[in-house]
């Protein structure tokens, strides 16, 4: 059982919701981040939700016993919108998310930066903890790297998405970064998700490469339940027997989600073909079948890229991205948002 | 070594091709059909090919150490339009092939062909032999479906295409047809493939549902050096670990397959994803990424529907769905062809 | 619903059953092969079943609303055992079935069958028609392969299997085969199990690489249905992400088949690893889990081999692989057949 | 480049090897652990290794070019034996691992502890940091379920092995237990992984649920480049499109690590199949395969389990599971660890 407290719930309303909770029996814990509090109740008695909803602070009780309800849509309805500083994540608009795969330095970052803003990008990406499957490979440079990102982030007025790969790193990176991203492979890193949810930071959460969309909802939920819902979703291509591309986009995974979830989605076609030739025919594909934005590699010169640059585009490229993402938005009746 | 003979080409010309195999020391088996001849060779010496390009009436040797040889775009750099009657699958055209799932009776496939043909569908389709994963299930009406097929095609001036599930069933298939189908299941029946090639029929061959991209292109070269290049291949959803649609339709193929091959390439976003309400989704993935075509499963009532009654689309779904290809065909500078 | 006819049934009691599922209404099919009849009926009023129950020569009659019934052990709960000529495959015997995986020629078929014979196998396999994913690879010698087969067959005294890839020659591998064997392309050529069901030769039926166990039991129940319950499956992996091993072997299937049907199976350990030096521990593993048998690939020089190679066990393997076989049988209280 | 030293080498000894890195413009990172000194070097000049290999205290100099190298063959040869106090996992034993999935009071493990340790079992094993997808799933005990399984395997003098999910929780988890297990969720969880491999105790890394072997393999490079090399690698099953078993057992991957490692590995029988009926058989060909080992989930009461009862063996499947073990190993000429 999950309490949702009004956002004006004051700390006795929250006493109070504990206490009918233990007076019933049941064991209580309470999360607060991103102006939500929520209580969770692991074992209450069936009749302690009904006096639970008699109290002016909860503004909901949601049973646990079926699956990812925070962030389905039966829990809410209506499509969210996740805001990261002034940038709009959600159904009105395409949100076009790039920068390089990792930085490297505050010149290829401030290139890529401007690259991206010119092609209409609107939030940068850049990491700095690099999870490479080899010990051996580049891994990222760690807190300088995120030192650069924030800086180039205010050169450019770009707010700033990274990745976590550690809860011990939460401090140092959510001094750093707007938007907390959580990789394919930390996907079900719940102990990661859980101290991100409390953060109330927004993130963006990708898929992990085997996951089924059941088990990526329940991630969500993971951060959900923390106390934060400012999460967005992201495809970014499932693991099968196909070898012509690195990861097989699976493109509708998009409206299966904004069906059963209120949390915007979008698409990363870089990570899911790794191939530089495909970004722009996936990226075409995601923004017609509805996603909410793309998220996209660049790099001034991909051939010398530490990290993924068989898929980074370039200054040309990215000006036939914006092309294709703004005829297509426009079709959807969306903008490219701004 | 593959000997493709000029369209002009003599049985005297023939002729002298295998003379000079088989007085190398070779093999030699020839095809023709689609207006084409061609030699295959399968153990011919090696000076064998620089004798044949002499001769007038041979347009090409093709050696076959390297795979899907004629069905590259090495062999053939300009991407193919295949025309079944006056209609073109192509990279000009999006083209809509519609119809039921499995021919029930003539009223039942005269309506669907009406809504098909008034939603801008060129090409009609109908099951009338169905493989099926149990034998219990519904298995076609087989002749008699064929013929309710081929005249409601006539009364509605729409070419049909269906597909045929076994090589005795040839020449009655192709004598109400005008494309033939095969299907996932038979993708890798080569005997199959060789008896279809060798009739010069158009040919829509779909993705068998866990075959890789190399392996489809392998199955199409069967028929292609059986003496027909007049094949479109079908993107249908692979198998996947992931459960919410019944497929995962692989959205990159449609790239990667116009990048490897001239064969023009359509999607199947009805048996993809097995649900009606990805149909209108997916469709706009297919066009936007680049699909020369859909074909999509249409039904007057799709609950008493003998087969997949849940993905067919109604006459109501058929009108957006017409607006939609029409939109994003014009994004992409091409028509709906008519 | 099926009618299941004892197998001292006469026309007579045949015709009885018919008249009295048509006078309810329903249509009938009837097949018989492997010494049993049976009545098909696919659309029989409910009441129709109690009235055949009362017949003498019905043995069964099973409703269809249940998927793949007579191959369950629900239908028959004691495990079969399918002879092929004097060789038994079944619960109380592990059975080795070994050879080429292509007919090369008669010098070399004979050597893999005295290799074979040698370290036990009862039973002769070789391939004269191979369904190869490229249209340009070694394809088989066909009718002139069969013979060869036949012939080191009748000198060994071994009973052979072999592969049919097609209905059209269903007469001449029946005439020179003990035992039809299904490849896993072909596993839901519906076309040719039901061909093959009213052959009533034995059939080993291989899984599709991409085939749920489920579909498997009912791509049997193709073969039994048409009058044939003599089926062996067999266990060949399955395509997985997994790049070190062709394919990957399903062990569990072994015992989810053994627990859902009476079929007997057994395991290919050659073509799931595609790796001569797994063919020992996967037979190992096979036989322990509870295998009925083990298929291998045999030959003299697996460098030359023109097919599948780089599997095939050489006749110093093939001791070690008996030795191996005869311990494990032994413990699980089994024998090598003989 | 990866300096391995001997086991005895001083502190002195490591400065010379740091020294004579830097001097080549190289950069150095020494870990030590389980008895070994490692010194990692990510940039140094390729004269340097030579130089290196002149020091007495040098063992080896790994070059880094190419992957997994700690844990492979080429590196070490022979098979490892990791040991556990003083229990044994290797090449020459066959060691089984008991206990139940949850830690869920002190009656229920010492009970489970005695059932595991009369069939043999001479580890424990316990969760108390449960992974579950859903947030709402029993999520263990934590620390106080530690110290119940501290406990426990102290009376019953046998080591216990518990997973850990997050590195905050490290000193607590290593006060209690004598291996650390990784889960398959957190197979690519790098800085666990890194941070356990400093702590020098034993891991037990699962396979992730759709890891290739080569990645399973670089993420045991993660642990032994940070000073530990006790590592045992555990087959749990993969993720496919199969529905009859929870995962697919991929038991190919037990003789292909072993062909490519020095590293123990065992099989999980339980969480593959995530089927009690398919224990017994999936443990019987492991151990026929060459396994070193099995782990299985043992309950007094399966039904009342709060996690994974469904594939909880119970005292009398215990016994029968020993009788197999002792059987199988045998033959393979080893014995059931004591």
């Amino acid at each position: 059982m999950i309490v949702v407290l009004d956002a004006t719930a004051t700390p006795p309303d929250v006493t109070d919701v504990v206490t009918i909770i233990e007076s019933g029996g049941g064991r209580a814990s309470t999360s607060s981040g991103g102006g939500r509090t929520l209580v969770v109740a692991t074992d209450a008695a069936g009749h302690v939700s009904t006096d639970l909803r008699t109290l002016a602070a909860v503004r909901d009780v949601v049973a646990i016993s079926s699956s990812h309800k925070l962030v389905s849509r039966e829990h809410q309805p209506v499509r969210s919108t996740v805001r990261v500083g002034t940038v709009a994540i959600g159904p009105d608009t395409v949100t076009l998310v790039a920068g390089p795969c990792a930085v490297e330095s505050p010149d290829q970052m401030l290139d890529c930066a401007l690259i991206a803003k010119a092609a209409g990008a609107t939030l940068l990406r850049g990491g700095a903890y690099k999870p490479r499957s080899s010990p051996y490979a580049f891994q990222g440079l760690g807190e300088s790297g995120l030192k650069v990102l924030a800086s180039v982030g205010q050169e450019t007025r770009l707010p700033v998405v990274t990745e976590i790969v550690d809860p011990r790193d939460l401090d140092v990176v959510c001094a750093h970064a707007d938007m907390l991203q959580v990789g394919a492979r930390n996907m079900q890193n719940f102990e990661l998700l859980k101290a991100i949810g409390r953060t109330g930071m927004p993130v963006l959460l990708k898929r992990g490469m085997s996951a089924t969309v059941e088990e990526w909802l329940l991630a969500a939920e993971y951060v959900a339940m923390s106390g934060n819902l400012d999460i967005v979703l992201c495809e970014r291509g499932i693991r099968t027997f196909e070898r012509s591309t690195r990861n097989t986009l699976d493109i509708s995974a998009v409206p299966v989600i904004q069906q059963l979830s209120h949390l915007p989605v979008i698409v990363d076609p870089s990570h899911s073909g790794g191939r530089r030739d495909l970004v722009l025919p996936l990226t075409r594909a995601a923004i017609a079948a509805g996603a909410d934005g793309v998220i996209v590699d660049v790099h001034t010169d991909p051939e010398a890229a530490l990290c993924d640059g068989g898929q980074a585009l370039t200054r040309e490229d990215m000006g036939e991205l914006r092309r294709s993402i703004s005829e297509l938005a426009r079709v959807g009746g969306r903008d490219l948002a701004a």
